[in-house]
């Protein structure tokens, strides 16, 4: 069995643990991230988190009376745009101010003489990366994810690689145009799938229905994708059209995707992924099935497996 | 030096001829291609090019007394659905009934006993490796491709090698979706970019327009792409804009392309690329910069350098 510990970056906690090679996630760890205190304050809750596992296995081990776990390496899943193989966080969303960050020689200088090989990659490739190797991407050798929150993150899995592209780019699934002259994207183009699949959009094209006067027992102020998911299922015809609508778009987005990239299977997962095969996956392969040509094999269209771990799990495959 | 034989098999006629490392075409043969005849009169044919060819280069290097050029390996261009490593044609538009068919079975045994592997790939992905080794992709590492022409084919290169994708259909650029509920597309789908800027697509669309009462010098009946880029280019203004707005769907198309994969350049070539910089270039470029997200590099746009040599060139790059 190997070990490595995985941290994932976000913008309210930083998360640790511990992954074995089968996929088990151990000595988990939460500091919060106080994004205000600044990049090398975070690189030290970042060495702290890591501390916190080792010791913890460390520990572990010392009662069991097992031999020492090595572990071969860490990985760090951050916001952002990652300079591939350079530890250079080149900017982020989430961390306003953030040019060209060298993150893992700060996070390194704090760790001191620990001797683990760091790496680190985006937190949506790091989620890919998760699903490929302990989630629904078992077993296949071109994948392509998205991940839908907030905005809509994607990744690309080539012969079992994350593919990064020319310029650490590639898989932003998120902004392919699935309606040229649509809804303003927060990327400044007009008609991405995020600004129809987003939590922010999801929310916007429900509140504009109910100003046209749409029936629905969902209020304008405080709404939320949850409740939208919420009122569908309890048979609110309005909140069942826009779930409807957003798998529509996704069918169209991974129609383009799939005749670019022809993967094997597209892995669905995020907040709103949860809304689940009635009220969107179906829609999402229906569209799909509607669309695509006729070859010899079938993309398949799946949700997520590992949920909220998808991060730990993912950047903690990064060393491998 | 070396040297390698390249065949373009198209549905009128087969192209042969032997390409140097410096990407010298001689020796150049056409056959009739006669579709009527069959598979194995073709492969027939094509055995007959192949044997046309090498009987040159064998005749100018006893004339010239230069020691004998060996030939390392004889590439296939054949439109359709190629399973690549195979030899196997799935099916193709342009050979109605062929299905699963070992052209390159039938093609050795009609060589007989000349030992000269063969290779063979869609003709697309052809026209891609072309460019890639000897015209507008030298020097780059991540590429896409169009060829515009009847139908809207595309190739994906990564790492200098043409991507084929979990079933060899990768890089179906034509059927990257540019607008949701648009024109019908002879794939089934809507609104796909072959649908605005394949040919037929572009004569329908002027066609159209004539009809609604557009000004133009042009007439509705026996019109053809050629036409309209001349009428274009002679100031007619509906002309001109369908060159605009097709230049516009490929903006729209590059730009889920360049998101989804992240390549360095955008090569475009086929009959309609003829178009150029001022008619067609400029409005992709345009589209596509007004769409793109602002990352650390930009995607290039060019015309393809070969034009109807690249499916020899490419064709005789497979054995590399």
């Amino acid at each position: 069995m190997k070990y490595s510990i995985g941290i994932d970056l976000g913008g309210t906690n930083i998360k640790g643990g511990l992954l074995s090679t089968d996929g088990k996630l151990s000595c988990r760890k939460v500091v919060s991230t106080c994004v205000n205190e600044g990049v090398k304050a975070i690189a030290a809750r970042i060495a702290q988190t890591i501390q916190q596992v080792i010791t913890e296995v460390n520990e572990e081990t010392h009662q069991s009376g097992n031999s020492t776990k090595e572990i071969i390496g860490i990985g760090l899943g951050s916001p952002g745009l990652i300079i591939a193989g350079s530890g250079i966080i080149h900017f982020s969303p989430n961390f306003p101010g953030w040019t060209d960050i060298p993150l893992l020689d700060y996070v390194s200088d704090e760790l001191g003489d620990l001797d683990i090989p760091l790496y680190i990659d985006n937190d949506v490739n790091v989620m890919v990366l998760g699903e490929l190797h302990h989630g629904a991407g078992v077993g296949y050798e071109n994948i392509v994810a998205l991940a839908l929150g907030t905005g809509v993150g994607g990744g690309v899995v080539i012969n079992r690689k994350v593919y990064h592209g020319s310029w650490n780019t590639a898989g932003e699934l998120g902004h392919t145009v699935v309606q040229p002259n649509g809804r303003k994207c927060g990327c400044g183009n007009h008609g991405c799938l995020e600004a129809y699949a987003g939590a922010r959009h999801i929310v916007e094209r429900t509140q504009q229905k109910i100003i046209e006067g749409r029936k629905t027992c969902l209020k304008l102020e405080g709404l939320t994708p949850k409740q939208i998911a919420e009122a569908a299922t309890t048979g609110d015809k309005l909140a069942q059209d826009i779930f409807a609508e957003t798998g529509r778009y996704l069918g169209i987005a991974l129609t383009s995707i799939a005749h670019i990239l022809n993967p094997q299977i597209a892995i669905i997962g995020g907040g709103i992924a949860a809304a689940g095969e009635e009220l969107l996956f179906q829609h999402v392969r229906k569209e799909f099935k509607s669309r695509t040509m006729d070859i010899p094999g079938e993309m398949e269209i799946v949700p997520a497996k590992l949920g909220n771990e998808a991060g730990l799990v993912g950047a903690a495959m990064l060393p491998y």
